[in-house]
């Protein structure tokens, strides 16, 4: 059975306590699937307690036997919520002063664990596990370069896939179910709470500018206003753009990538459009370098539009613009660090981005390009592997 | 476009306020996309101000546009959290001594709040909104009933997609492929904050006997320990129980349906499990009336799985076994009531429930059965229309 490697789990849990000790955390709840599967290498449904000094340990609810096959760390059952104080005493684990947790619990969860550990102080835990999940270890970068090809697999499919009419939902059914038989989940984690996404978002021509709830550069319709984003109802037309994005996800970690397709042509603004999105692609790559600031990449991107005829439809239409151009990628969709406007980061060697210029054409449609990269002392390396495009099919 | 019944947003705003009333709270403000959706049609991302006394506000920052023609209340934009008490003074709505939030939401998000109206008490009406959602109108058992015929023409499939040998993923592409075609969005809403849904459990033989992490009777490998339930890599031999658990979702609106399949045969065990398990499904369709308490039907259930060979394995193993038979549905996965061990629901006209008993068989599988009912004076409608089973393909 294939599980995380136990140096991987050592090696976090490691810079962890490190994090905790710096902040005077004397004890560490983790609950979120993502962060136990990153310390633990299991997310069955428990409590893992980490403390500066002592061994973790993992209080499984469900399912601990399988935690147990999954984890190096020491799993023990625990049926109740209330037991949490006196199982931490009985591992001599201390009895915390300042708490750890995440944040992003649901509120109802954080009282919770108030009520049963009244005199400590609550802190979160929550920014300290995104900045150590930013950087990748090779192990890591191994399971993304996976990602990678897995998705570039199934994108390299779509010609043989796509007929003029066909809807949005069609092409993504042929797409998601490609990705579902080599092992993808289906789900794809996101810290952002309420974004709800799904695989990615397949829009054919207006669809592509149309701005949803989710924060992101591109949304589309969706089946209908129940879940208004991404794939919807929209059929293919010649030459008009047609903007495949995607994750691809190879043992929880995910890569991020959109390709330009039509039928048969492309309108010439779309032509023009599309030259810049590389062109800006191109740019970021050259700083895409241990010691770049985040936030100048996304400026001098800025800039360069700016001096373009297509500065309005940068990264959105509107109010519904977007002030970024990357983000992290891992684990979650949405990692530490961003290009973006007031972005506090700065590249470091591991760091994963996937950059995304693209440019809403209103009465045309999405063009864009989007690829995740990791960060080198020598450079980017492209994780995605998609032929870049556009990717004209002929009739 | 399609769009939520302007009556449904009035009524169902007008039973949410007279909750407010009933419990002191003098604003609520409602953020999480499934009760957005439902009290005001429209999920654009915003704070949905809501007072007993007057006319509610939906303060949108992603996609006012969207929401206006979504949505019958008044929109207004929306540009930072910030603005919040100064648009409510605006709007001439009350400054809060008893501030209404979802407790499910990020605990991050409510210190906001906090932060914004700091002499406000802050109090759940994650709970209210919840009772209010597990009666169901006219115009929403319309579409859980389209949504049960959705899923009845996919599942009307699979003995044309099955074969020897193929995965769990491969049948799930397959099946999930025609949902989405169907417009099914592929994102199940669960209240349930860490339970990662995706479509359903599909689970081979062995597979069916697999608990994991999430709270339900069946769990499954999954794909690998990230994300570790539902289908897998378990390969379909003869003469194994074949379970398949699925979502069918319009306009949000959800059932769920749990069909047994085999190829060539079952074995006695597993046929005479299935027996009991109908038997089950029989005597809680006799209950599902309103006035009967969901936790005396679910005892009733045990008081017979005691009698028989098969108490064991019945809704899980070991330490994994749930206490529960049933579930509400619609908007969600897991809305109220639920028929389980100490529930204090009452049933009434008008409720949805997903009945299912399922019994786990050591080296066998998993046998199971579950439909979707709404609960009428006139005893149940079963809305999930699969043909029940055991449906055997010869080969």
């Amino acid at each position: 059975m294939t599980t995380v490697a136990p140096e991987e789990i050592a090696r976090r849990l490691e810079k962890f306590r490190e994090a905790l000790a710096r902040e005077q955390i004397d004890l560490a709840i983790v609950r979120t699937p993502v962060n136990l599967l990153y310390l633990s290498g299991s997310i069955q449904d428990g409590h893992l307690i980490i403390s500066p000094e002592r061994e973790p340990l993992y209080l499984v609810w469900r399912v601990p036997e399988r935690a147990r096959s999954e984890s190096p760390i020491e799993v023990w059952s625990i049926k109740s919520f209330k037991e949490l104080p006196h199982l931490i005493a009985l591992a001599d684990l201390p009895s915390p002063r300042r708490l750890g947790l995440e944040f992003r619990l649901p509120h109802s969860q954080i009282l919770l664990y108030q009520r049963l550990f009244p005199q400590a102080e609550i802190c979160d835990i929550s920014h300290s596990l995104r900045l150590l999940r930013a950087c990748k270890s090779p192990w890591e970068l191994e399971r993304l370069r996976q990602a990678g090809k897995q998705l570039a697999e199934v994108v390299a499919e779509v010609p043989r896939i796509l007929r003029e009419g066909m809807t949005e939902l069609e092409l993504a059914a042929e797409l998601e179910a490609r990705l579902r038989r080599r092992g993808h989940p289906g789900y794809l984690r996101m810290h952002g709470w309420n974004q709800e996404i799904h695989f990615g978002h397949i829009l054919f021509g207006p669809s592509g500018t149309v701005s949803a709830y989710v924060n992101m550069p591109s949304g589309g319709y969706g089946p209908n206003y129940a879940l208004p984003h991404g794939a919807g109802w929209q059929r293919l037309r010649r030459q008009e753009p047609l903007s495949i994005d995607l994750a691809g996800c190879v043992e929880g970690y995910m890569v991020d990538q959109t390709r330009l397709f039509a039928l048969e042509g492309l309108p010439s603004k779309a032509l023009a459009a599309y030259d810049l999105v590389e062109e800006i692609m191109h740019m970021v790559e050259e700083h895409l370098r241990p010691g770049e600031f985040c936030e100048a990449i996304y400026h001098l991107a800025l800039k360069r539009i700016e001096a373009s005829p297509w500065a309005e439809g940068f990264m959105g239409l509107g109010s519904a613009k977007v002030s970024f151009l990357g983000h992290g990628i891992g684990l979650e969709i949405d990692e530490y660090p961003f290009l973006a406007k007031s972005s506090p980061f700065v590249l470091e060697a591991g760091m994963v981005v996937a950059v995304e210029p693209k440019i809403h054409l209103p009465d045309i449609g999405l063009v864009g390009l989007e690829d995740t990269f990791v960060v080198t002392e020598a450079g980017p390396e492209r994780l995605t592997l998609s032929e870049r495009g556009p990717k004209i099919i002929p009739i």
